[in-house]
């Protein structure tokens, strides 16, 4: 720990969830430390009470931290990993909070650990469809769901530093492990992504002009909400999905099968079942919405 | 027209979208007459300023009515058209606002074109979720679209009546034939909540309890806009699909195959083609967005 009384957690990156905790974590527990590539957001980090400190240079940011949070995006996750393993001191903590964990721990698991430095994977389950800075907003981690992932042999003391971080902002934590954490997003956020985009797609991009223009018009609030998420960035989507293939095609194969199943009952007039089926539906998503609200 | 200088409308049916009408008409151009089935939502309704009068009788109300607005389901719109039409003065305007219009339109030409009484189509693209006068809101159709549909032998003045009706509550009014309008809310509404229900019941409904217990944590505002109207009336939406089959079905299979598209660039790792064809989605929804805000 450094000479202060407060731990120093170290932002890398300060897109809308970098920036964002930066915010959710002003008067809290930590010396918020930082750094991300633009000098000019670096700047606006400090200006804004993003961040108490920052640094030119990523390494020595690293290597002040008692607890590093990489806020990027997969790929970058994965190369800095790689690129500042040395920065970081031996006994310290880094955690990420990358929408795919597999791909990151076994980064974590070659690059970090020989080196002593211990890594548990963070995924708040919290976001919106925009991106950047300018869209960051304290309340944005409010009430959030945040899956933790250690690595079997992960010091307790590690895992609970991370632990402590998302409770300091008010989450609630839940340990589970890689490959499940993997499988379990495919099914409630990265296949909805992939319905959102076909639906906005099928749906607004009609054939004709006239087409389109009553489209438009016959769209209303159940289309900007169920296509919400179609706003999303296509690169960082891109990201994801290409490195979580096999869990994502596996949650597409059971979103498949409850809508293969409404079109059969559609089709041979079984709208008896229909009503049944729906029913269940929103017994279940109205029973997820008391739970959120809990 | 009654004795006094307003024109009588009768909105029957006192559900979400009847109720919110009578409170949308609040100080307008109407005297607000109404009925629905029960009594203490009758009185609810001259108790709470969504009618100005009622009757208990029926057919009372549609007989001293100038403009009539039909606010019911579809089954019950088909069987108050027959069941009723002996009840409208000659030469007054019907109108509802029943999602699907073909049926409806077949209905209102066997039973009150003969009698001289003018049927045209309305479908406001507003909603919510819930349902019943007790989710009514004033507010509810502010900046909709309004799709107005005409027989092609209509009087003019019986369309200018339904337009001047939803011009006077801030909505914006589109002609459109009852075949095309059923085709298209097909798509920008029907199809949608079909996937929606088949999200929650693939991503909620897991097969064992601690699987169901992360999906549940797993879920945040992605999940929660995208399955929204999975919340809806299952009987509603029974009866709408059930009386929209074909043209469901055809707006299914636009949807599929654009999402048939993303899986199998999925699978082959076509992930350029994947980004290219979200920031295409991405595009086609912002702009509806915008066209939405203007």
């Amino acid at each position: 720990m450094n000479n202060s009384e407060q731990p120093v957690i170290a932002v890398i990156g300060l897109g809308l969830l970098g920036a964002s905790l930066g915010m959710a974590l002003r008067g809290g527990a930590y010396r918020r430390s930082g750094w991300t590539r633009r000098p000019n957001i670096r700047r606006w980090a400090l200006d804004c009470d993003v961040l108490d400190e920052t640094c030119d240079d990523i390494e020595s940011v690293l290597n002040r931290a008692d607890l590093t949070l990489i806020a990027l995006p997969i790929p970058e996750i994965l190369h800095y990993l790689k690129q500042y393993a040395h920065a970081w001191r031996p006994g310290t903590v880094v955690t990420d909070l990358g929408s795919v964990k597999s791909c990151v721990m076994e980064a974590a698991a070659e690059h970090l650990a020989p080196r002593g430095v211990h890594f548990v994977g963070s995924h708040p389950m919290a976001g919106t469809e925009k991106s950047g800075p300018e869209s960051a907003f304290p309340e944005l981690y409010g009430n959030a769901d945040v899956f933790v992932c250690p690595f079997p042999d992960s010091p307790a003391f590690a895992v609970e530093q991370v632990e402590a971080l998302w409770r300091s902002i008010g989450t609630r934590t839940t340990r589970i492990d890689a490959k499940r954490h993997d499988d379990l997003v495919a099914h409630t956020s990265h296949v909805l992504h992939i319905v959102a985009s076909a639906l906005a797609l099928s749906v607004l991009g009609a054939p004709d002009a006239q087409t389109r223009a009553e489209r438009f018009a016959g769209c209303a609030t159940g289309f900007r909400d169920t296509s919400r998420i179609a706003s999303s960035n296509p690169l960082m989507w891109r990201e994801i999905v290409e490195h979580n293939r096999p869990a994502v095609l596996a949650a597409m194969r059971d979103f498949e099968e409850k809508y293969d199943s409404f079109k059969r009952m559609i089709e041979s007039g079984d709208f008896d079942r229909f009503e049944r089926e729906f029913a269940q539906g929103k017994l279940l998503r109205d029973s997820w919405v008391e739970y959120k609200n809990r």
